[in-house]
């Protein structure tokens, strides 16, 4: 059986609630939302080494739907680059949901994403490691 | 002049992109998807308060929205409970942005909600202050 | 105990039937949905007195959720201007709702937001009382 | 050049702004958008002649887009009865644009379309004609 | 009792799934995205006879809701043209769904819509017939 | 440089229209409506060997954006199963865009996921490949 963190990894890049209006027809929050919200989430801290701002997401290397979603917990993103290329940053994203019922915390998906920095015409562009990131 | 603070309090609660699919007519982001937002946020903490899990907003004791939100900026919503009544909490809540190009913060509302816990048929419970929030 | 009204006060600014999408983890109406119904009818009355058509909401004075809106009732906000400054009005604004079933009509939510006149660039105007609002 | 009427006919059954999400790729609102508001605000007057609340839409008789409609306008629906039969009620709904900066008000679509009233199950049942309109 | 089809006519143009968030109080899916729909649909033939590659939707002749659509269902648009004018064309749109657990497919609603083919200041343009449809 | 195919692979399983409420701060589509349409479109063919006509997303093996769409271009997902397990499918999806001006088709994203069969209580169950998919 696989073993799975007891407590994320990364800066928190997306926190929201899960509602009704994002379900699938299982009843469970739809896949396609929360990948909606890891790649947001991974382009919160990929913007910050973009001298322009602006990013793109070029590829996902690999992403596990671990545990399903229920309507009404509460969705953390948390965000890290393990890599930096020369445009390009592979991010790892986790997403974490709590359920106030059962007070329990638990990680629903995990994934790498790959962006690369581009200028406003969507040209390729250097990034800049030297960033603040006290606040993004 | 009014003075703003120059940095959130609270816990972060929110934290997200906006997007274009939420702009009013003016090319701004449109208020009412930041009170849903903040109303999301403080129900985040209030949730965890609640015996059941659940919880109802009862009132907006005040609101400002002090600067304008446009599309692309980072959204994060701050909070923090500044009365416990016997049923009710009051939490103040700060919107702040992040805009990737000019590198700043600057806050963007606050306001005062007052959520009721309830049970699963809508009653008022008795709240529940001796909760872990390490996570929510 | 509180009384409320038992007839609007105002204009009929939105009319539209509550929907399952926009449903909370509670199963009633999302009360963000509800607010920014009430900012966009607050603005439907305030546009009329604006030179440029444009406003921007700037703050809630007051807010209460009285009762929970169920999907399929009819939603009815009523508006009018209680107080007008050089650029701005303030506007009290009621949430209605119809249930088809029970033939039965309630007050849902009351607060006063305020509005402010801007020119495209987002700056204040003096707005124009003498305004025709047969229609808007 | 086909004449269109200078002022709505029937009861106000939809009141909404034009918001910059519902565009389509030409920059104007999307006519989806209208008919499903349409659909909505003959639904409001149908439901009323329901004894149980609910109807379905079986049908559109005609229907016209005569103008396009631009973001910011406020947008209202008009509705009437045309036709009883014992299940079902052709009801003539008109949408209505004003233009907060040009300060006109015009016709933009209009249509017939059929509802029939039915049981929690979806069966078919009589109308009642016998309703109290004020409210719905 | 009236016949319906028992296979598709037109080409493949609108294929999706119903979830949860577009249905309607009576928990099927809501007439107005199928409207939508059908409409997004018709516009994909339509738009590959316009020059510019621009048309705007001006009629509905007919339109009928044959069956409801239930969540999970998978949901497919066929539409084929039935008239040329000089800017306009009619077109025929069935949509049809098929139900995963019954294993059954079956037609849900039909409609005759026109279109007409306009510049990008939205004026009625010469359609060209003579185009490869081998794509769109 | 990286080849790409000139035409697509598979089974067309969604078909719509770029539009402008699904755009980026970039402006161009946003990447999680993409993943969402690629979600939803990998599902209609999974759900079809599902004796229950439940499946769940477990995992995305590669994932590639190759191209950016623009609003107004049509978008299409192509999909074959690649891998049969047990109870779970690997299945290739590609998306497609038209441009109605340029009159180009290309490919835009291309990736592999897997689908696990499940009953109604979210376990896995066996899938059955002896299923008639001339309609899904």
């Amino acid at each position: 059986m696989k073993k799975y963190p007891v407590n994320p990894t990364g800066d928190l890049v997306i926190k929201t609630l899960a509602m009704p209006g994002n379900t699938n027809s299982n009843g469970d929050i739809f896949g396609g939302w929360v990948l909606s919200q890891m790649d947001l989430g991974g382009g919160i801290i990929a913007k910050t080494y973009s001298p322009s701002g602006r990013v793109v997401t070029v590829a996902i290397e690999s992403m596990s739907f671990i545990n399903p979603i229920s309507v009404g917990e509460s969705v953390s993103c948390y965000a890290k680059v393990i890599e930096f290329g020369r445009s390009s940053m592979k991010i790892q994203i986790e997403t974490w949901v709590y359920n106030y019922l059962a007070r329990t915390q638990k990680i629903v998906t995990n994934g790498v994403f790959t962006y690369v920095a581009v200028d406003e015409h969507g040209k390729p562009i250097l990034i800049n490691k030297l960033v603040n990131h006290a606040t993004r």
